[in-house]
């Protein structure tokens, strides 16, 4: 490893720019060739998974929008009209669409991958989201997709969401994972705003006082969500299988929250897409000392965010696997190189 | 316009998204739009163009690199080796060299658009960078590589450069047009720190007080470089011809200070890629209330970062263009937007 990092550098300061003049696409550049083992790394067969589910908590009248939306978008998905469609056609990005425990049953030949553990979680204001069968069930399943990519030959992997009601979930496991005040937790979501943004928060207060989990899976079973646990699940075998993962957004950063307390050497894997909207994502960012590469205002989900960042991390490695060093091109260097 | 503005604006609020969910893309999305006059806009044949030349005051000593980097990187270029060749090569940007003076003859053969004002420009500390007829000839000559890509059937073009000195070039026109002292305008360019860099500010003080151009004209013949003057020209043409322009960083926004001073509508036609870490270029965004896309610290110049912002643009325009409406793909809306 340290000879790895030893010889990348050198490509990095011995290609034709000025020491260090590609700035933080260096630094992305050297941490996914140490991630993928290559001082001029290739990035093969990237992919983009899109989990769905529904949540019980939607019925308390969290979320600007109704719970219908949830399979609706994904029908949107499958038909390619979403945000997600355009900016994976743009980039040549391998897009998945898994039903996680969507509350809809999807008629035959839709292009969906059936992972179902059940039609919606729980509502937690009575009870844990799931149970814990249906968490392992849930990492399971999602280890499984991540594993089907690797056979396929993808070494970079993203994840994005479709859940009505999730900025909820997110934000709870947020509180619970870096043990903050709720209010900092939680935002406006898909539009959630003013005296509707004061009954969300009291909502989940009421949800948070309902329930006392202690370890990392616990936390996860209680608030859940199915996208969500499997999101975790995805996590942990791309790390394992030793893919990059380009992280998307508030929900995609809290299942991530998840893995990290689980196994902490998962952010080895992680580059940080973007810095969303939603109030509470720079926090959890910053909690994990991460270093988003965009900061476009953007709170779309469905993995929309690291869409937007791949080509940026395609560059980085292009650009450390294809320039010329200063002796293959002959160009002068100067004194502070030389 | 105003009609465009709302059809645009109508189209992004139908879209299957939260209102505003995309945020600056949508931002992106509305000026290109507007721009391009289209509530469906689409890129078409994207170009870079890259202005080589040579500076006399690098004589002098204001940069880290020697001169002949110019004519070699300008064979880098040629060659498929430098930053802005994998860019380019990653996103099917078309990619001309031109050289705009750079002291050197080329072989014959080499893949280099001849637009030669003169071997170099005279060094400043002397003399005005070039005469009035050479300026009139790089202004021309620019616009002259931007009308060949109209014709090409280009809709959408960025300005890169290379020019061992252009950084001092560029301190000078930003410390004229925008009235600011020039220790504010001069940072290290490809590398120069230190006493170095206090040398540097002490040659472009000497430089300045040696002239007293009045005109926007004046001041861009006085300090110069034929490969910035001819870039003022292609930002001129390139707004005549309602081509949506992106911005690269430091030397090619003080080509567009000069070209925004002699014809202040030339920003309807400007995007800009990022903010760069050459010390002076974020007080140059802000004069002209732009909004840069990234900020990498990135400090190559080449266009380099106009082609790395390159996917984010087109993102922005695919969205806009491709993606379905609540009613296109019969996706419920919420309270807000019914």
């Amino acid at each position: 490893m340290t000879d790895l990092r030893a010889r990348i550098q050198h490509r990095l300061d011995t290609q034709t720019k000025p020491l260090g003049a590609l700035g933080k696409l260096e630094t992305l550049g050297l941490k996914a060739g140490l991630w993928l083992g290559s001082e001029r790394p290739e990035i093969t067969v990237p992919s983009m998974v899109v989990f769905a589910a529904d949540h019980g908590i939607v019925d308390a009248g969290v979320s600007a929008y109704p719970k219908e939306v949830t399979w609706q978008m994904v029908m949107n998905f499958v038909a390619g009209g979403a945000a997600i469609n355009v900016l994976c056609r743009q980039h040549g990005i391998d897009l998945r669409v898994v039903n996680a425990g969507v509350d809809y049953v999807f008629p035959e030949g839709v292009e969906v991958v059936d992972a179902c553990v059940a039609r919606g979680s729980a509502n937690i204001l009575d009870a844990p989201a799931m149970t814990d069968a249906q968490l392992q069930q849930a990492l399971e399943r999602g280890a499984a997709v991540v594993a089907e990519r690797a056979a396929a030959g993808c070494n970079l992997i993203s994840f994005g969401e479709m859940g009505i009601g999730n900025t909820s979930i997110a934000s709870l496991l947020m509180h619970r994972y870096l043990d903050l005040p709720l209010s900092e937790c939680v935002g406006a979501g898909t539009g959630v705003r003013g005296e509707a943004l004061a009954r969300k928060l009291a909502i989940l207060e009421r949800a948070a006082a309902r329930h006392s989990p202690r370890t990392p899976h616990e936390i996860l079973q209680t608030f859940g969500g199915f996208e969500v646990a499997m999101m975790t699940g995805a996590y942990l075998e791309a790390w394992r299988r030793k893919m990059l993962i380009v992280v998307d957004g508030f929900i995609a950063t809290s299942a991530l929250l998840a893995a990290w307390r689980m196994e902490p050497s998962v952010l080895e894997a992680c580059v940080f897409s973007h810095c969303s909207d939603e109030a509470g994502h720079a926090t959890m960012l910053r909690a994990m000392g991460a270093d988003p590469i965009l900061a476009l205002d953007m709170r779309l989900g469905e993995g929309s965010g690291a869409a937007v960042a791949f080509p940026i991390v395609q560059s980085a490695v292009s650009l450390l696997r294809e320039m010329a060093t200063f002796e293959d091109a002959g160009v002068s260097r100067n004194d502070e190189q030389s």
